[in-house]
């Protein structure tokens, strides 16, 4: 169905396609244009060179997730549905906007309806989410990028994600500057499609390597 | 030399002792006891429980670290030593406590000096930490471990380390206890020990993991 | 109406009761108890040991407060009614508890919606917030209400507050323990009390001060 | 002696000269140009559009802040007299330059020893910073100031500094640009000296106003 390339930079097999889930996390209502979603396109663009890809991207704004640390908090609460996604994946990217030097209000949410998963975790010693890798995508008009990148780092690894190395891919913009102008000035900023290409190869790498090798561990763990 | 144990529980192959380097940034000096160092040694022997390990210990408060960015800021600039010691190892676990909610003087000084490496990167397009794995291990009287690991986890993804699931042990007390108690509250705290467990295996795992299947790049990254 | 009590220690003469406004970021609906909400009560109790108090606390939780950036983002959107009673307010307290290190989503939203009320800001030099007093109330299982408090902090000084020495009171826990033990370690916590007391009487002062002495800037700012 | 100025704008009576002290925690010495002093002076200019100041820049590079926590840590030390400009001081401006989102090692250093101030007041129930207002100055080539800013604000709040409205004025340039290009493009960007207005008059307000009506707790609070 998929096909394969083989992944000659990587010297690794090709396998079947990696899927790849991206939580979007931008204020913007589809059809509005997101910056976060059009750099988050550029990274699985990046990741088709190396292997064959099957990608979602999912409109945060435009879903129901209702606040709360239950798996179901109302009957039209769709956080059940993408935790199925989240499961099905190789690889889960989560792009956010910055706004005030943080992750938004969206991303903010998922990470807290991510923390049922996380009591699972601990009910039975092993993560769900071990041996899927994690990218983080962040566009902001000025500051705050490397911030947030951290602070979700941080989340991830406890969750159970690898997380590869230049796991990011960002832009941010000059201080004082009009936001009308961000995309104009990020569609030829010269670091973007380095860090998109080196993102993109290393979370192709380690999917594939943490298919081969799954790290399984025998004995459960207990409360954390 | 080094007698190397199989590693039942990860199923990876045996293989030469893997070098592990702590780099501790507790404000005291030896042969003070540092809760910090501490913590980093019950990570030690958790990795012992996989296989065999050639650790060392660097306690920065009695080193020489000039401020600068350059690779040798000084005639007695302990640092250049310090460079050879972490591109020899498979593993570097960044220690530090935390002062007012963030990493220590000294590491925020390793950090700053470590951009010369990056700097090498910029120019080489391979970067010289690529296939090494990190962890971090943090105590603090109260308050700020997350965010201090958040902030680590950041720099050490750009420089190319790789962070395995659960890449942390840490301890924070009760806001508003005398730091004099720390040591015995941390003693008997129930998470402590599973996190260094599983931040040990982890560890452990995906350095035998990156010394089979390391990643290198064919093709030089141009500047980031 | 209200009875003003003279403030003896901070020997600020007695005014009208200052009006405060408690936004309570908790996940929790109302009537569930809100660790949050009760560390604020306790603070509004110290305030009233110097002078009268008109207070309100907002359940988030419980309101309709739309994802998006504009003033008004649906028709029942309950944004526009915050901001009035925050501009008829003399002191805003920001309560949040900690999820994952930082702020919850709820309080998020409220940074994200103020932006409409700094657009405003941007256009006409003068802020609507100068002048008025602003406090940050934190509680969390374990780790992060200083990192919390910072990033809460940076946003409400763009907006036009002024943040008093202490401004903030908190309570967290040891790393590992079950959150359900939180409220009664909080209840004899001994540093918390003395948090509220010197908390409460700051942000009396300095709103009793800037009601005498208000900045009145006379030139308007241009975009910052 | 100081020929003060009345301040029309602010409509604060004219006082003696406000003393005014910049800690910069550059990592450059002297005499080579730091984009952090720079950007504090254009502060300083600013007050001076309002009243008579009496300032002093300290270059932390080029002073002997040895590593630990009490007053004096070794014979050479020159923390002590670092302390005794801050009391004497009615604004303190801590300037910074971001490296790897946060602030340096020297600022961190300050911080540090600041503890040792901070368990004055624990001891005291009066901490000698009281009715001082802080500002916060920093650049960096991308990225960061936001969180820097935070940051330092928790730490100075709880020190006993007052923050006014906007006390921050910084610059960051767009990801990915030379840092050799930073000078040339803050000194032409259209947000910073507007903010460095907006900070200077609200420093300037602040600290006059607090000269005339200081916050004396009359009871001596205990440990916090």
């Amino acid at each position: 169905m998929y096909k394969t390339k083989p992944c000659f930079e990587c010297e690794m097999p090709a396998s079947n396609p990696l899927r790849v889930l991206v939580l979007n996390a931008s204020l913007k209502h589809a059809p509005e244009l997101s910056n976060t979603e059009e750099l988050a396109e550029l990274v699985l663009e990046r990741m088709n060179d190396h292997t064959a890809i099957e990608s979602e991207i999912i409109r945060l704004a435009d879903r129901n997730l209702s606040p709360g640390l239950g798996y179901r908090e109302s009957d039209d609460d769709e956080w059940p549905e993408m935790v199925a996604k989240i499961k099905a994946s190789d690889i889960v990217i989560f792009a956010t906007p910055v706004w005030w030097g943080g992750r938004s209000s969206l991303m903010q949410r998922v990470i807290e309806r991510l923390d049922a998963l996380d009591e699972e975790y601990h009910a039975s010693g092993r993560s769900a989410l071990y041996n899927k890798v994690a990218g983080i995508v962040i566009t902001g008009s000025e500051d705050g990028a490397l911030h947030t990148m951290g602070t979700i780092m941080m989340v991830l690894t406890w969750m159970g994600f690898t997380l590869p190395p230049e796991c990011t891919c960002y832009w941010v913009g000059e201080v004082g500057y009009p936001p009308a102008q961000d995309r104009a000035q990020r569609l030829v900023n010269p670091a973007v499609p380095n860090m998109a290409k080196n993102m993109a190869r290393n979370l192709v790498y380690y999917a594939q390597l943490l298919k081969m090798h799954p790290l399984v561990p025998r004995v459960a763990a207990a409360v954390a």
